[in-house]
């Protein structure tokens, strides 16, 4: 039987992929920090390849404004379906250097679980999805398959619009495979239906052109930290709601049938989160639980701040501007462009007039809510259900993951969100690791997913 | 005539006086940055010796925790009064290079004007000292003369109090002179009758332990960020009064005598507010003129914050901390731990559950309103009436000088607040200048008032 044949292979070969996954994470393709370019790049020619010597695909490099997109080909059996592979090879800068216990660019297998930046989110997926066509290759392979691979997916996928309209046709496909969504434990297998949207957004306030001496001009002379505490510290009310008029006006509600299955979802309690992260409790929108919180309700969330004097000590300033960045979760119905101006219009109203401000509006992503019951879905959840032995859990995610939104809107794609990363797999966060064991199962039902797809 | 001679004497001795002045000024004794602590310890040594060598004064250096304070005595006649003469030998650290047009500690002299750090506040009016009470000793001092020369003002002179009851007896005086207040203009000399206290204050309030990813966690983390902005930016209501309660409930009412004397004090109207600063307009406590405000009413002013993710681009994280620096400017009556006391109730009452919090105090000086009808207030009158020519203006001051207040309550001792530093000498900004001609009618000045002052 070839699926047998194939998952054989992809027994015997692991070794093979183990050492693929670990010379791909030895690149520091970091997308956010422009000095990395070069990384980036090197990321997109390592995994070219790999796709074009072990895989014999058709490759081709897409070059954009700044990083490049992979796409490459593998036909199959004429008349098959056509399966669209999604990864970003990009990842997250490392953060602190202390807070790693070990290189984030040299990986090291500790446990059952190798460690190092990226390791699972999302090169450990890239390269799941590379060994199970490897497979499926060698065993004969049942359908089209085509790869996207990107590297601006840290950076909100800027280029991705375009790239998608331009090679529309090349990636016509009958359905996109994206293993970038995670699975909610190594015994609860997970497809993903619906992702949060997201609108950046950089706010700066400005007193007086330099900084004055408080003594001699405080109480008198505009300081533009009061100013912005003043109005972004009422963007929320006592409920946790976000203040700003319209703000929820196209939030589609949730029913009580998705709010049922949302509970079936795990999610640390008062008590844990208390003794895992230190805060006293759960915060946020009245009349939700935290989890619908994070999952299926938007928010205004505040990044960071800064402004006047941070050194040491104390300097009695009144200072001359301070800077906020804040962003956006969004769900379905939402529009980006249309919070940038629900958000640009309650400053404009509020804003106290004796301090200039201005407000920069990132990229935005809209939210995501996939159907659930399709043939596809189906044949992952069969897929998935055949390699772990249990029912997979339909879940949504609070983030946010560019490409599902685009390659529908683009490239009339829809998506399937799956992955084999792990909740405590400190994805964006030090010691970021990627379990093996279950890595290796998602190569399975990778390879299961191929051969079971019809279209 | 003594006087006549002094005065005499001074004009000759310029050229010396301009040296100690640039000496000095090369001396970057930073006192807010413990790495120039040996250079602080310098400037006193410096002073010291122009004490001992050329003022033939006993000389004492008082160890404290910081910086050493400097005694030194000259008697005079027997049975004639003492006066002490206060000054600091600190200064701010110059800030950003690239602001200046000259390097901070190599004095440049430019049109009319000396250019470094400390030139106004306040080394050339130690040396105006210094020149004074040379030029009286060549001609016959007339009186006791006791030098208290501090390393810590610009700090808050934290070991200052200690100091004083420990040396109270040597510190016997029937007046201080303290000429760190500056004048209004080069043809209005000033008598400072008033100096806002100040209350130190750093908030740090606590998210999740670590940095958390904004799209898994946020709606329903604890952001510091946001529980900081909520509780800070109330702290001002609409009017521009602060809001924490009690705070103006010691606060002495402006007398219609105080503030029509008050008008009479030149400050910038509004254009020339927004063409100097880049501001719309001012900003404060309804009621008050913007003048009335920087001099004669309390206020909370926030001068920096730090937290979250600030490097470029973007980090979608609930953040962890954020830390804010404040201060209060106090007025008669009110009193720094009392106001404390106020602020940190009101984070008691306002500070959401959610988030934990600590809030630091630094160390407070109380405001000072001095008397402006004695004698001794006479006698510097006519000291710099007939230096400059006009009638000197009285005037409050925005800023806080703690010795005042600490020479009255641990040594009983009254101070005079003069300066001879114009309004445009850019204390603690870059390019800070000494106004030389006004510097030398201020030795002048001093040395009338030593003359004249009767005890």
């Amino acid at each position: 039987m070839t699926l047998g044949r194939a998952l054989e292979h992809v027994r015997h070969q692991m070794p093979r992929y183990r050492r693929w996954l670990e010379d791909f994470l030895r690149i520091p393709s970091i997308s956010t920090d422009p000095t990395y370019a070069s990384e980036v790049r090197r990321a997109a020619e390592w995994l070219a390849r790999r796709l074009r010597n072990d895989l014999q695909a058709r490759v081709m490099l897409w070059e954009t404004e700044k990083h490049p997109v992979l796409f490459g080909e593998i036909p199959g059996p004429s008349g098959a379906p056509t399966v669209l592979l999604y990864g970003h090879y990009d990842v997250q800068p490392p953060g602190e250097a202390e807070a790693w216990q070990s290189m984030p660019f040299e990986p090291v297998v500790m446990g059952d679980r190798i460690y190092a930046r990226g390791a699972a989110d999302m090169k450990a997926q890239i390269i799941a999805l590379l060994a199970a066509v490897d497979a499926a290759r060698e065993a004969g392979l049942p359908l089209n398959v085509k790869f996207l691979l990107e590297g601006e997916e840290e950076i909100g996928s800027p280029s991705l619009p375009r790239v998608l309209q331009d090679h529309a046709e090349a990636l016509r496909a009958d359905i996109c495979l994206n293993p970038d969504a995670g699975m909610q434990g190594p015994d609860l297998p997970t497809i993903t239906y619906g992702l949060r949207g997201l609108a950046l957004f950089e706010l700066e306030v400005y007193g007086p052109k330099e900084e004055l001496h408080s003594g001699l001009y405080g109480g008198a002379m505009p300081n533009p930290i009061q100013a912005a505490m003043r109005v972004l510290g009422c963007m929320h009310d006592d409920q946790g709601r976000v203040t700003v008029p319209g703000f929820y006006d196209a939030v589609r509600p949730l029913t009580p049938e998705e709010r049922e299955m949302l509970s079936r979802l795990p999610f640390p309690d008062e008590e844990e989160v208390r003794r895992r992260y230190g805060v006293p409790g759960y915060w946020g929108e009245a009349g939700y639980t935290p989890l619908e919180r994070t999952l299926a309700r938007p928010t205004l969330e505040f990044h960071g701040i800064l402004g006047g004097y941070v050194g040491t000590g104390s300097k009695t300033i009144v200072p001359s501007s301070v800077t906020v960045k804040f962003s956006c979760r969004l769900v379905p119905d939402q529009d980006p462009d249309e919070v940038h101006r629900q958000i640009r219009a309650y400053l404009e109203a509020h804003m106290p007039p004796y301090v200039r401000w201005e407000l920069r509006y990132g990229v935005g992503a809209p939210p995501v809510l996939l159907p659930w019951d399709t043939p596809a879905v189906q044949t992952l959840r069969q897929a998935l259900q055949e390699t772990w032995g249990v029912e997979p859990l339909l879940a949504r995610s609070g983030g946010t993951i560019p490409a599902v939104a685009f390659l529908q809107q683009y490239a009339d794609v829809t998506s399937l969100l799956t992955g084999f990363a792990l909740p405590d797999s400190r994805a964006h966060g030090p010691n970021e690791n990627q379990h093996l064991p279950t890595w290796e199962k998602g190569i399975q039902a990778v390879v299961r997913f191929l051969y079971g797809f019809r279209g």
